[in-house]
């Protein structure tokens, strides 16, 4: 069960092992906000995002005929990575599935942790389907990106860790790609602070979990397109789902070009490089699109910060006239 | 007399005032470097570079006459943003000469931070003559970038909380445009533990420190050509000379495509921006420019972090076949 114990057995589990990141104030992008903000910055996370936290939890529950077998995922790349990390610790081997379409670096980074990497298909779904076969054919645990309470307790951890730095906190904005990470966080904060309240971001094209909330169960999108490729998941978990839709105020959703115009403020005026997904939180924060109240006190979780500096050339050419939030 | 009792003194005069910046570590850059490192993040400090220490703790030992009559300043931009910040704090008027080659970034921060910026010449030393008559013509006093022992005690303070929080650090690596950054970390680092080497930074095309070292007297360069604006000082300080011959075990020089890198490397390993001067320290040590025994424990001052974007997306995309340090 995914609850405020399984979280705090987590980071128990895990302590040491993954960064405590740091919770970093930003007076410039909180006073146009109009709100005292932090960013919880899992960009600085182990394999550059919270993914490693999930995968150290998940692997350390393994029995030792699952271990001696190994692991084999699905990920466009941050959970990908993470994992292979993870499993390189732990002295597993390590399979991952990829789309053809995931970032070079992600798929250098996944090698690099001495994954073996199985480019298929085009789409998250086809990847999925060939993990799964490769899950019946080579007897691998199945280790899947968020649809696990093992995965979304570790994910949680940065939950807990906000609230102990920060227990006054009056609103959490965590981005949203299959589930994994808001679940973990909304019950660890709800658990300590149920008053809190919990937001989840999404981008257009990519919004599975808004259109499950909105179909009343969990639905598959037939196609994702979004630059925030650590969001494209295309479907929302049955658990992360239920988790959603019990502890989660509301999940909003934002275009493709406010995501981009909030990695680019993040970089002016914080200094920190967050992929698009991790910089979802911030972009859906300053465009407006998160119900906060004058001077209350925000946490916006940076998810991640692995981008290709190529990719991320091109966001910054794209420069808007104004910055988000003003007119 | 900078020594590190004034040091001292300014740490305890703009405590509360400034953000103590963290010492953050890079695995990955470490161990392809052979060293363990850390980077000050004066890219986090309040205006986004090292200069809000050194343009407090000036500010605070004016008397009341000169108070009234406000300051004037030269700067290619983060001291400039920082006296500007640091003015507006303390109630002053704040008048800035920047020359017409500015980053419009850079202009644009302060004269949000209320300075009258005033636009002059092409070159560093044009600008410094005008600042030099407006300090004449209208009684202000002159606040100079860099050859001032007050700034550089203020920015020495950066050096003190380093050796705080890693007191067994063997190697300290700072860039260097007119020398008050290491002219204060020097003498505190020093200060605290004689036996860590200091090393500073310059680029080929601004390095009127290391000709002033080889000349045996500081000097003026004819021309300053480099991406590292905020290194491109026209000249050695006469007192920050001084003190680098005392005090840094040696200066050395690398290309602009060399800080490039770093920049970029810095991106990807460590998710900081710095701008192209911060980066020159991480530039150097990757590059093999400094000598460092393995295993070493080696702290970089990231300095700044204040970049126009289009000029980042240029950065970006010149990237290199090969990491610095790599065969």
């Amino acid at each position: 069960m995914l609850d405020l114990a399984a979280v705090t057995a987590a980071q128990a589990r895990i302590a040491g092992r993954v960064h405590r990141t740091p919770l970093m104030s930003s007076t410039m992008l909180g006073e146009r906000a109009g709100v005292t903000l932090h960013l919880k910055c899992e960009n600085f996370q182990k394999t550059g995002s919270f993914k490693s936290r999930g995968a150290l939890n998940k692997l350390s529950r393994l029995d030792d005929a699952a271990r001696s077998r190994g692991v084999v995922t699905v990920s466009a790349g941050n959970h990908a990575q993470a994992l292979a990390w993870a499993a390189r610790s732990a002295g597993l081997a390590c399979t991952v599935v990829m789309p053809k379409t995931a970032s070079p670096a992600k798929i250098g980074a996944s090698r690099g942790y001495g994954a073996e990497v199985v480019l298929h298909g085009t789409t998250g779904l086809e990847a999925f389907a060939h993990a799964h076969e490769l899950e019946r054919e080579r007897q691998l645990t199945f280790v899947h990106p968020f649809d696990d309470e093992l995965i979304a307790a570790g994910q949680g951890t940065s939950g807990l860790e906000l609230m102990e730095d920060a227990p006054d906190t009056d609103v959490v904005i965590v981005p949203i790609g299959g589930g994994g990470l808001i679940a973990g966080v909304a019950v660890a904060v709800k658990g300590l602070n149920p008053r809190a309240r919990v937001y989840g971001v999404q981008p257009e094209g990519a919004a599975a979990m808004r259109r499950s909330l909105d179909a009343g169960h969990p639905v598959q999108l037939d196609s994702v397109n979004t630059i925030a490729d650590g969001l494209a998941a295309p479907m929302a978990g049955a658990m992360t789902y239920d988790i959603v839709r019990r502890f989660v105020d509301d999940v909003v959703v934002i275009s493709d070009d406010t995501i981009a115009e909030g990695l680019r403020e993040l970089l002016v005026y914080t200094k920190l490089l967050a992929e698009p997904a991790g910089a979802a939180g911030v972009a859906a924060l300053m465009s407006g699109a998160i119900p906060v109240k004058r001077g209350e006190r925000v946490v916006c979780v940076v998810s991640g910060g692995n981008v290709d500096l190529t990719k991320l050339a091109t966001l910054l050419g794209q420069d808007r006239a104004k910055p988000l939030g003003t007119s």
